[in-house]
């Protein structure tokens, strides 16, 4: 157990971005909220998964829809803890825990709120170690954890809790939902025991965010190049280094979709980068050739900072660096690809590994 | 307290579907089930409104949805209980009756087939006294009662509660899940306590229903003119006789719309009458003159017999009559008619009585 402060919390921000790919909410409002929290009721205790015993229960907390809806439509704040609090009357008990369902800006940020509110630790552990668009997309759906009871709330007042067969109803409903309910939601949802918890998340999320973003905090006091320092940690690749000459964005059925386009600058000059994203980026091709896709991570950087960029946030002009990060071990199986591998987005393509990929195309 | 008996039910569903004027769904699916419900467990009782408590808590239950749709895809049956039971653990307390909360073939028949399962009795009133095509359109919404908390279930399993602000953001939210959930659903809503019945519904419309029923059956026993009889009954209007000549019909975000045209026939020879619908027929047009509106209620019937033909049963060269008839007096106040007048449904009229726009138009 240790715990987080005001600074864990701005850096966890940031790191959390980068994992989210693009996605997982503008990392400012969750950041508000959780930094508020924190300075009101204290820091945020961070439990191990171990700590968690394995009949208690622990609740994720997330925010639903179109990241570009998010920047704009601010949440009221108690509506979270009504979702959080409809799930464990639910299930008739306290939840001893929350944690974040997937790494991403607002995902990562919103359970530490919720967790200083509530005077409740939060566990070092995310559904899945990224972000991802769908409900099903999450390392708990590959174990047979069901995302419902699901409780979603908006800022208006409006609740509604799902009871669905599958994951992928639970997916449909909730997303007819929150188009609804304006593009964004509050949501609780897969509940998990301990026992549970322990065998289908990815470990040490949070401490990883937390450490990404303290790296480049460093990285930048110590006159050292971020984006360097960021690739030993995460054993990433640098994919490209270029200028944003065109974004093409349309929000439908509650999603960001659209595409990047990026003109090659330093030892890239004379190439292109086309990033193609759904909440999250989906798939790079330089210069006409696939050089990564899900499940592993795309993320455009700050090419002097290393700060992430979301997809809502990329502008034309911007100079930035794209990195490939390897998945978790959990989203390579054939199971897991079959949920979240470049098929599932409509790609007539095989997923294959970005340390294969990477090899075959810049050698 | 009386007892409804099959042959109740199969007069309950004729005359309801009058009631229904277009919509309220096929009179088959739910005559069959509370037929099916009452042959195994006897008949249903039904009571007053004056019977119930004050303090008392009254369910009513619905399918909710395209008409067009609910024709195929018929409900599994015990979703129904499911919605009713999770109204009763989210009030903590049992129902001591279900009731309609409009008058359609389905809809004042599921509560029926409820009733017999649950051996509970049904109330001699409903929501409306006529159908409606949002879930807001009802008069304990003019009273102040809150649709929600509501449950939806479909036939697959999948189970959505919902709290909101207000009934419109009901309609919004559950139209959305129940396109989602294959453009049907059943629903539980607009729980009320005894003293809210009392005050906030259409009395007797269950008699009504039946009567309107036994009375096209004993005129054609009898070999008299069934529309003749109807009329004196329900002190309607005949507004035309005419065969279909053309209908037009979309399903829409959960909706059935189009129009249908009639040419004239006998002494309407010469004369054509239009009907736009919206799940429910809304206007009726004759030789372009608007000759009746929502809130009152236009009905479509088989030219013989007097039987009614909803939205979705509207084909070419059918002979038809079509009959107008003043709705409840409480949807003619200027509160009412903003929820359910010609405005809300986008025409550019205002509300005009029947019995006024039959003397100016036929005079």
């Amino acid at each position: 157990m240790r715990l987080l402060d005001e600074q864990s919390i701005e850096d966890i921000a940031v790191g959390a971005t980068i994992l989210g790919t693009g996605g997982g909410g503008d990392p400012y409002i969750g950041k508000l909220m959780a930094i508020d929290a924190v300075l009101e009721h204290g820091p945020v205790k961070l439990i191990e998964p171990c700590d968690v015993d394995d009949d208690a229960l622990v609740i994720p907390v997330a925010m639903m829809g179109a990241p570009t809806v998010l920047v704009e439509k601010i949440p009221r704040g108690d509506e979270i803890f009504e979702a959080f609090g409809a799930l464990e009357r639910r299930f008739g008990r306290k939840a001893v825990a929350t944690m974040s369902i997937e790494a991403g800006g607002v995902n990562s940020t919103i359970p530490l709120a919720v967790a200083a509110r509530l005077g409740m630790p939060v566990v070092d552990c995310d559904g899945m170690g990224r972000a991802f668009p769908e409900i099903q997309m999450v390392v708990p759906h590959l174990y047979g954890v069901k995302a419902t009871p699901m409780a979603m709330a908006d800022e208006k007042g409006n609740f509604v809790m799902l009871e669905t067969i599958d994951n992928f109803w639970t997916e449909k409903i909730s997303r007819a939902v929150t188009v609804v309910m304006g593009g964004s939601a509050i949501i609780a949802l897969y509940a998990m025991t301990g026992k549970q918890l322990k065998e289908a998340t990815v470990y040490g999320s949070l401490t990883l965010a937390e450490t990404i973003g303290r790296t480049l905090r460093e990285a930048k006091q110590a006159k050292k190049n971020p984006v360097k320092e960021l690739l030993k940690l995460v054993r990433g690749y640098e994919l490209f280094r270029g200028k944003i000459i065109d974004v093409v964005r349309r929000t439908v059925a509650g999603f960001a979709r659209g595409e990047a386009r990026f003109e090659g600058i330093d030892d890239y000059a004379g190439h292109e980068l086309i990033i193609q994203f759904q909440n999250e980026n989906l798939v790079a091709i330089k210069d006409g050739r696939i050089i990564a896709t899900v499940p592993d991570l795309i993320t455009v950087l700050e090419i002097e900072t290393g700060l992430p960029i979301t997809t809502e946030g990329l502008r034309y002009g911007y100079r930035v660096t794209v990195i490939g990060i390897p998945c978790n071990p959990k989203w390579r199986t054939p199971k897991a690809l079959e949920v979240v591998g470049p098929r599932y987005f409509g790609y007539d393509i095989d997923y294959v590994p970005i340390e294969e990929r990477v090899k075959e195309v810049i050698g």
